[in-house]
């Protein structure tokens, strides 16, 4: 079995806080760890010699070494526990008892110093706050929820308990097994990162699905979670997808969410595939756990129904799959395997007379095919058709091809029998035609995820100190913003700027415009004035000649509107030809729980109104940078729709990999705005730019 | 009971081809029958005296009078027999028999004799190759399938019957019970919309389900369902949506697909609800079939467990309810009820340690709460918390306040006779939160559509017979195709074009341009020439002293482009104000089931490369009109975003239904598009037009 740490195969368990006294938890442990573990169980209580029939301890120094110990004692008494578990030299803990961060500012000190002995004695620590552990390959189970998991190969964490006891009940009358359960709780030591690392070294675990309401540290998740997806697939629910829920699981954990578009991009990025409900979770895990990896996308639908067999079609037209399309040989075989009345063309509809050989010839032809990567056996119970029989073909086809199949024997008690003959054999049987789709589909996807290649992100040749000398800038600011008089920062990160200057007389400002070819756009630089045009701050296409009159214009409108406004000059820039080009935005904002989140858009009413943007969590490579701007829908009008000149997309995705080098350079970078960056034919320039810098951190 | 037809009240059912041989359809049938219908039972067959242990006659001409005749003869045969059960007087017969449209020429043909012999009689038919029909409420089970429907008041109709044996078993199994079932076979005579109109108007049934591979006569059906679904629920799969499916579904049925938006289109405007698997087909159906009517879109979620809890919110937040916001009353109730850690904000969290009774208070208080108008009772199973009591309070709670609850009791056996209890009394029970918010939002699109009002078409005064005039002139051209030069068309409907005339000389396009304020466009007329910009055929901002040059340029132009063009002339027209207006497109082309389909969109890339539109059947009335410009993504831009001012929104909504008027006027009018519609703030204009005309319906 070798697992990496004892959490999930001790051969010693201690429960602190174990009693015998009826409706207490201490004792609803106890009764699960003797409901099955394999090892030594130690109860430990200074008030009992003996609980339920097993020599008790008074403390952690008189008990025997102690490789797991589960800790329900009162919240006053929980840290004088931990440290004498840190003394007596355990690694691993469970804490049940709840009265920490949950429960206000007592209890928050409390989880601080319980972080503290954690790290002081390397201890590694589940919960507070948290229904227990599970591990079957061990009998192991250390919760107080009222049932035992079903062996299995899914591994299973949730930051909900009562999530737990909701879903184990049913899923034992489903069929479903896991290898480990875990009830994170507050999260104090070890959360998610740690457990998606742990099950991703185990070779015994086939799939690792959790329920979650926020990440602590999506940076790091990310990080993990992309190296264990290329070997193990992850399924999350990741609950407070929408503002509601946000706000409900905020006042529930008292966390603070990280935005939905980061979760969204950085799970995304991880390459965890996301379920939406717990049937989702459910029906995606059962897929991953049993099946093969299939070769292609190309799907047989194999029925005896035409109705459930056009639901299983259209299943598949809103997946990421597709219907294969059969080679004349196949189609011949299985015309002369099959009445004239049939459909040989998939779906194959062996129509309602079909017993269960017909039935399995069928499938064993379609998957021969070799434009069929995987296949789904649908079928409406009739007088000639015997399910358990059925099951069995399915399983020897399924060996005999190595492709991914999945079932939709419909009828509810006709089809008991024969979904638990294929779901020994892990094929999984769902009720409906589109459940059984979005099974094979998240194997698709997941298949996706291992084979695409991430590149590492490029690092550019950039001048760092000049960057940080433009942000030292905003240290002699009133607010800490920076605007389109710090383009500079940009050039040191190599992202192109028009040719220009800031100047602070009329001369200087002729001097400029006479060194740029062709008419220059003027607009006035001041920390205070945030809409430049509204107040005629901004002036395009001036001639040389119009040159000194704009500056007076400029300054004069603008010490108008704002007598006490900041002026740092006028800039004078080279007009850029927007009639061949087209503006896009490039952003960066930070979120509490990932970090750099990268956006991009094209300007104006498409992000405005439209709100056809990308995200990513930064720093990302190439691939990443060019999938941000094919993800938009208005993408095709930068690669020259309608008889545009196609814009240069590779000066674009340059930009945003440059943009993501400058912001992981520089965290105290919070907000930044290139907008517009202006795409044309012969490459990009930022046009005017917006960040927000936190002193603290430069 | 009082049904308005004896198909689903016989007192005497005839089965013609009943037999006793062993796994014969015609046995198969007669035990169904035998098996529980309350009315007499007509076995007919030459070759038999009496069928199991009934008496058995030789033909329908010495049986007793018939209410209802099943006919499973061989095909050659089922002609004649209906003629002789028309000649007898029975009005209602269901043909079993399979061989029809669906096998090729012959049985076509015989289906066109079914058909014509149906009329000859005043027959009402069901099938053929039907699996039968059911009505519980008689005990009448008329199908060879292998399952007995349980009790209900779901009436469900099928267009395949494997769909039918394939969520029987799975529906009895779950309690869900229905009043009738039609097997709709080749729905050469009753469909859709016959048994529609018959449910609605049967008190007894409290929704219309049905799986449709296609509506045979879309727009009779959208104005019998759009009067059903105010009283009667009507919810359907529609299979065949995406193209994959289309294409499956019209080799099952042999029918021709209407387009998916048509489809899409005319179901919302009927009024039906439509799910998208087998699943939420019986959600919804279990939501609307029991529950009372919500009085607005605030739900009350009280849980037992955060993450459920969260999950449940989500959901809410994904649907179109919304999380009531509680009264201080109400809060503070709950508080005085609950223990300082539970949660009294929205959604309620009663905490693990619940039992039913602080439950039932939760929701008690809850649904007292004016601003809720239902509720989700989400439950994780504990120690304290005993199911069957809560479903009491549930029911309690429901009768007391007449608001809907659906609940999520989660956990498996556990569960399963507070399910029951809940289910007798109308409350659904949902495994998921999601499916539980699923089946509330149906009962809340329900409501919408029952509220809303649907306005009828207005009647403009226009100039019809000026109308048809302008189409007539197709007849002289060698497509069948109008356009720029019939913009009279519009005119004569009212819809606003710009000033200006076609002319052929150049001395008369002067004499137009000087009549007219301003510069003017020029463009050539021509039917073969369709890309008029791109040889040089327009030119804007045209000023009156280039207007004859511009005229024998553009001729020449296009004489060099295409020499054998048969030109029209030049438009010399009045220059829209492009800068202050939007350009959009109304358009219509006609649905094989659905008939005139008109289109919304803005122009240029919103159609072409966003795919931004809205589709209506026509007729529609102003209410339609406006709901599809509030429907595009892009509606904000003609409201006057960012700036600009805001289009005249009330001319585009009544171009739109003067365009609907026109289609719906002239059948001939196969497709049109009115490309662009500029619509600016003083009113829309028409600027140019194509259309199709099929002269045969002129």
């Amino acid at each position: 079995m070798g697992r990496l740490s004892d959490l999930f195969a001790p051969d010693t368990v201690a429960l602190v806080g174990a009693t015998d006294r009826e409706g207490a938890v201490g004792r609803a442990i106890l009764e699960n760890l003797q409901s099955g573990f394999d090892g030594e169980i130690v109860p430990i209580n200074p008030d009992r010699e003996s609980v339920l029939g097993l020599e008790c301890y008074p403390d952690v120094a008189s008990a025997p070494p102690i490789d797991l110990a589960v800790v329900v004692v009162p919240p006053p008494i929980v840290l004088e526990t931990i440290r004498e578990l840190g003394e007596a030299g355990t690694d691993e803990v469970v804490v049940i008892t709840a009265g920490f961060g949950e429960t206000g500012s007592e209890g928050a000190e409390r989880e601080r110093k319980l972080r503290e002995l954690a790290t002081q004695y390397d201890l590694r620590v589940v919960g507070p706050n948290s229904l227990g552990i599970m591990s079957t390959p061990v009998g192991l189970n250390a919760t107080f929820g009222p049932e035992d998991a079903r062996d299995g190969s899914i591994a299973f964490m949730s930051q909900s308990g009562a999530f737990i006891t909701a879903v184990l009940d049913w899923a034992n009358e489903q069929g479903i097994g896991f290898r480990d359960v875990v009830s994170l709780g507050n999260k104090t030591v070890l959360d998610e990162t740690d457990f998606v690392r742990e099950w991703g070294d185990d070779s015994e675990t086939d799939v690792v699905i959790g329920y979650l309401e926020g990440i602590d540290d999506g940076h790091e998740f990310v990080r993990t979670a992309r190296e264990v997806t290329d070997e193990t697939p992850v399924v999350l629910v990741k609950s407070g997808r929408t503002d509601a829920g946000a706000q409900a699981a905020s006042s529930h954990t008292g966390a603070i969410a990280g935005s939905e578009r980061a979760y969204e991009a950085g799970l995304e990025q991880a390459g965890v595939l996301r379920a939406n409900s717990v049937q989702e979770l459910f029906d995606y895990a059962r897929a991953l756990s049993g099946l093969p990896e299939p070769d292609g996308d190309g799907v047989a639908v194999v029925t005896n129904a035409g109705g459930p067999g056009v639901l299983t079609t259209d299943a598949i037209g809103d997946s990421s799959l597709e219907m294969a399309d059969f080679t004349d040989e196949t189609i011949d075989e299985l015309a002369a395997a099959m009445p004239d009345e049939a459909n040989v063309y998939n779906p194959i509809d062996a129509i309602g007379d079909a017993d269960s050989d017909r039935f399995g010839d069928a499938l064993e032809i379609a998957l021969d095919d070799p434009n069929v990567s995987s296949a789904v056996v649908v079928s409406a119970p009739t007088a000639v058709l015997e399910y358990d029989r059925l099951a069995e073909l399915v399983i020897e086809a399924s060996e005999e091809s190595g492709k991914p199949i999945v079932t939709c024997l419909m009828g509810g008690q006709r089809a008991r029998a024969a979904e638990e003959v294929l779901r020994e054999f892990g094929v999984p049987n769902y009720f409906d035609p589109s459940r059984a789709v979005a099974g094979l589909d998240a194997l698709a996807h997941y298949r996706e995820i291992r084979h695409q290649s991430i590149d590492e992100p490029t690092t550019f040749d950039v001048d760092r100190e000049r960057a940080r000398d433009v942000l030292e800038r905003v240290r002699s600011r009133p607010d800490n913003r920076l605007g389109i008089e710090s383009m500079e920062l940009l050039e040191a990160y190599g992202i192109p700027t028009p040719d220009g200057e800031i100047v602070d007389d009329p001369g200087r400002a002729l001097e400029v415009a006479t060194s740029i070819d062709g008419d220059v756009v003027m607009k006035i630089v001041s920390p205070d004035i945030s809409h430049k045009s509204d107040i005629g701050g901004v002036r395009i296409g001036v001639p040389d000649d119009a040159v000194e009159d704009s500056f007076e214009d400029i300054v004069a409108r603008a010490r108008n509107y704002q007598p006490d406004a900041t002026i740092l000059g006028v800039q004078v820039q080279e007009q850029v030809d927007l009639e061949r080009a087209t503006e896009t935005i490039v952003g960066m904002n930070r979120d509490p729980q990932f970090g750099p989140l990268l956006l991009f858009g094209l300007g104006g009413i498409f992000v405005e109104i439209l709100e056809d943007t990308s995200v990513r969590v930064a720093p990302i490579g190439e691939s990443e940078g060019r999938a941000m701007i094919d993800e938009i829908q208005a993408a095709p009008l930068l690669r020259g729709a309608r008889g545009r000149e196609p814009a240069d997309v590779d000066a674009v995705v340059e930009t945003i990999q440059r943009l993501s080098q400058l912001v992981t350079d520089f965290p105290a970078i919070l907000e930044l705005d290139i907008n517009p960056l202006v795409a044309g034919p012969d490459g990009v320039q930022a046009i005017d730019l917006r960040l927000t810098v936190d002193t603290e951190k430069l």
